[in-house]
């Protein structure tokens, strides 16, 4: 199989079909821009198989996504999309870089989810960018725009409720968009604790990536417990 | 006659009359965000005349704004508003922080506008925003941020053509708003060469701060010609 691309995280495939690439999940673990590094034995199964089940879960609730099916342990078959230079980031919950740039706690409930845009340019650091500078920079029309906040205010709705029942609040987090061929934009990438924050509903213990950022230990066994819940 | 605020570049005096300021413009310029600084004698006079200047213009096409009179050479009275901590932004042309932020070369016309709000914390480096983190801190509702935009693409209309009648190019501009007592938004703080980019139409001569930010000489004389050309 032809390797397109490897990122820092997983490695995409060409497969015999045209439409379709295989998504294969690397233990690889990267923070900061790439600045912190380190393996996690085991990560890959683990987010292939959490992000197998939320699509699945996803395209059920009538969400398009990218997800065909879990292939194996580490792989998903998944419709090729021209991936779209954008980070798109809900906030229901106040942390991270969020919280650092403007000088809040961590911790804060949103009255209403927040709705962020990063230009996914790793040399610039992703920076944050807003709708004119996403349609000025050539990404996507106004009415693109206004079609992926909707989409994605439905997805955050859909993940609340869904790790609410796993009793996990849902912090954060960033997913990505990609234009088919005849130019629909769906749900792409990966949900997975390397892309959510996830805190447990009673005592805010974080089950997700901030473990390994933070050094906070047990990343692996985080990651496990979000998969055990969740199913 | 008591100093409230002295800022960067101004200082604010109260007046006998608890609704009026006195806002007195001194020669210290600043720059990336206060880490280079100097004296420009006659920057004051010169900020103070155009800004006094816009003001009256603007109040007279219907833009509601703090300036009531040009007192003397350094002083203005205005409106006494809360100003709302947000630095509002619009860009026509590529240029300075936007442009090395987003790797884009300076001097491209946009097809739009570019609408931007950062918020107005010197200790934090007056980090870019979107609307709804500006309503997340509780800075702005979401009907005034609307009102805010509207008002801010109106006065770049009236800015474009009063600048391009003078034979200059307006690239982008800060402007501050700020709330009076009984709630209302007004276009305060001042329009200047220090929080406009202007460029000559024919030869695209910087004639505002990215004279001094950027060591290219002739800053006064720079201000002067913008003060001779729109008068
Ligand atoms: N359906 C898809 N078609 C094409 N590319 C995809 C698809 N889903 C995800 N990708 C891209 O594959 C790459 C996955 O690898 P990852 O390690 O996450 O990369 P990165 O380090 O760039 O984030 C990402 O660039 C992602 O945008
Ligand atoms: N009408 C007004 N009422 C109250 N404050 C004002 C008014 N117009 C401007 N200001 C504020 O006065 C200060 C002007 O000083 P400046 O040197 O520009 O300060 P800064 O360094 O904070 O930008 C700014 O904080 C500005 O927001
Ligand atoms: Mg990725
Ligand atoms: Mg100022």
């Amino acid at each position: 199989m032809k390797m397109l691309y490897e990122g820092k995280a997983k490695q995409v495939f060409l497969t015999e079909n045209p439409n379709e690439y295989i998504v294969h999940y690397k233990d690889d673990a990267t923070a900061f821009n790439g600045e912190k590094k380190d393996q996690l034995a085991g990560k890959g199964q683990l987010n292939n198989a959490i992000s197998s089940h939320i699509f699945t879960m996803l395209n059920e609730k009538g969400i398009k996504t990218h997800f065909i099916k879990q292939i194996d342990e580490r792989d998903m078959l998944v419709k090729k999309v021209t991936i779209l230079p954008l980070e798109v980031i809900i906030r229901n919950i106040s942390a991270g870089s969020m919280a650092k740039r403007l000088d809040l706690k961590e911790g804060i409930a949103f009255e209403t989810p927040i709705f962020e845009f990063c230009y996914k340019r790793d040399d610039l650091g992703d920076p944050l960018i807003n709708d004119d500078h996403a349609i000025a920079l050539g990404i996507v029309t106004r009415e693109e725009v206004e079609f992926i906040k909707q989409e994605t205010f439905k997805i955050n709705e859909i993940l609340k409720d869904f790790f609410m029942k796993a009793n996990l609040k849902l912090v954060d987090f960033k997913i990505e968009y990609g234009k088919t061929e005849d130019g629909e934009i769906i749900l792409a990438d990966e949900i997975s604790p390397d892309t959510c924050r996830l805190w447990d509903k009673d005592t805010d213990k974080k089950l997700d990536k901030d473990r390994f950022r933070r050094d906070l230990g047990s990343v692996i066994e985080g990651y496990q417990e979000v998969l055990e819940r969740i199913k």
